[in-house]
């Protein structure tokens, strides 16, 4: 597999080895700020792989309309308009978009989807935590924010990003907690409290290498997809 | 509603005493050492609640022969034999019979019941752990036991309980942790460790109280049911 | 011993039940809304316990000025005024003042005291968490402040109450992390965070008796004190 | 520095790497195998580092006691023997040996050791538990002894490895909990159970690279040492 690589920080450096270990032939690569040269970029590639930031996008958007590349995309921190891209790019080629490529958070998503109305309704009270490396740059994780997005799918909960307000805890409310330290590669827990028992669901990644293998293993699956926008879940 | 109540350990005196703060009469109770007189009782009662000890079990199975009386039973430590006589009784009257009377233990059973499978094909190696209080005599915990047979329904796992043995770990084997200190009411954690990750599902009760509260609630759902063998699960 | 008790939330609730199981006797009792009675209260105590709100604290002061009655003082919320008030309490009665009637919340301060600044000068990053029960109005816990205060006397370190900020840890800061949810009695947690490692110190009480026995027992201690300002930690 | 290595499981390759990738010289390296040619091994080296296994040691000791190499240690599963023989070699050669290479296990031994009387004669009631990947040979892991011994340094306890029995936890017990299972770097946790309240001290190792980190750091600290038998804990 020949793989357009976008991102040079730890999971564009991660994959990149990965690939080569793996015998894969990364085809070129670029960063945020040498992204521009990308429309010169001329070689054929099977996927390209985007783990870099939110201002890459309209370089790589131009460049999977023009080759119908598939596209794998692990970049975080995106707005409406950029999802709306990813969407439209999905018309044109294959589209992975996932904030999380660890087969374990799939399932942590899968239980909370399955789980969380009944307890909600049932009077327990949900908190997120999450705990990253001091050089993480989002906060909350995009992780968080998909875990989020499982527990309360129609944003009835007030999210509470950072606890601070004094005063007793509203019904309504779900708390959101960001510890950052160290060398953490990512560990996200959801505490349901309810009266006189508790339940936890976590996951903890031990190396940032599981998202870089998630990461080509989605690749390997998307290159024989049909055009759309597909994520981790549907693919594995 | 009124309860016969067998069991004088902490968990029957508990439920006599919310079941006085709720206003319900407690008939009469009786415990291991005085069960004999069980045959000599002849009030009615809307449920016998049973929370004592396996040798009680014959004077309770006479009695609810003899009187069709709803059985809740939450005695653990049962033989084969034991768990054949409540199936018997519960073809004459609604027998509830439960080794954890807690909705949080029903979630954390239901997500083991519907992932650990998944999880153990791909390559996920299974701990389970439970943490109780000093005084509690089974090892491990009855709950513990009630996992396990979620997890692993079909017993392919090999049970290790207490790891000793040198060497590296059978693929397929779970081990069996039972912390014991303090006056800790129970904590049940299940750890599913994968390829660089791992995924913790735990429950942790607070207070021996919700499972006085919930063997009141399975009574009083009991009493409206046809005879047969029923889970807590069932009810709520 | 005989004590005046202020205060009827859940910790006053819990001390006049455990005094009177004790076959102690509670002289009488005030609140927020009653504290106004206070001064015409004239039988002697043994002692006055307090676990209300800072507005008592005026009628309070009246009451140790004029009487000297030893003042065991739970109450959290005070600011700088309200602290030097008991100060000066304290030149007139025996005073024990503390945030954290708890035995083990003791060993926890003693072991942040003596070994936070080695790790945070080799390294680590340090966070805190800590969970309470859903009604609980202080945010952050005021045990929580006094954890700080141990990792952190001199506060050289930047307090993050509830991480908000987009963007990489600064490297002296210490994020403070309030969970709230149903019953829960009080937990805290530093986690530092290392170069691929990380330490954790943690506490949790099962059932807020621990701090209503913690209370009662520094009550005891503290009647046989002379005047002075006292920690939980110099008494037990 | 130039290094003679001895083992190539998991650390010798990890610390033969790091060794390299700090521009440090690998000598020659042998392993349980290949370790009856070191006697023919001529070449000064500036240390000998052994992670390799017990069997080793009357080779590594002829070597040392013929050459007054600095000998970094840090094989498990030593009898009595083999430690008396390592202290021999001392009285030749500077020795360092350590079951564990990183400096948060330094501290919470420290923690153990000034902290674990009080709370045990105060009525807590201390497991331990410690969890590693599937490979792991030894049960429990040479830290959780180490631990033991700061815990428990007279032998009062005993010692239960992996908690089989029935009836209630006797109140000089210790239990020992080895959990095991995909790629886990390596966590202990010491829990104190006390009357409602739990104190935890743990520690997690991220990767294994501290441990390898550890032994080269403890490498250059014994080469400037005269000879002697010295602890990680002495060293850094």
């Amino acid at each position: 597999m020949k793989i357009l690589l976008i991102g040079n920080g730890q999971m564009g450096t991660l994959i990149r080895k990965l690939a080569l270990d793996r015998g894969m032939v990364v085809a070129d690569s670029f960063h945020t700020e040498t992204i521009d040269r990308l429309k010169d970029f001329d070689q054929p590639a099977d996927v390209l792989i985007d783990f870099s930031s939110p201002q890459a996008l309209p370089a790589i958007a131009d460049y999977i309309q023009k080759t119908k590349t598939p596209l794998v995309c692990g970049t975080t921190g995106y707005d409406e308009d950029a999802r709306q891209q990813l969407a439209f790019l999905a018309t044109c080629a294959p589209v992975l978009y996932s904030t999380n490529f660890s087969a374990g958070i799939i399932i942590i998503r899968r239980i909370l989807r399955e789980f969380s109305a009944y307890l909600l309704d049932n009077g327990f009270e949900a908190e997120l935590i999450e705990a990253h490396h001091s050089q993480k740059q989002d906060v909350p994780s995009g992780t968080a924010k998909t875990l989020l997005s499982e527990i309360d799918p129609e944003r009835r909960l007030q999210r509470v990003i950072g606890r601070r307000q004094q005063g007793t805890r509203g019904r309504q409310e779900i708390g959101i907690h960001s510890l950052r330290g160290g060398t953490e590669a990512g560990r996200h827990k959801v505490i349901f409290f309810g009266k006189d028992e508790q339940i936890e669901i976590a996951h903890s990644a031990e190396s940032r290498e599981i998202f870089a293998r998630g990461a080509l293993l989605g690749a390997e699956k998307l290159v024989r997809q049909d055009k759309g926008l597909y994520t981790f879940d549907q693919l594995i």
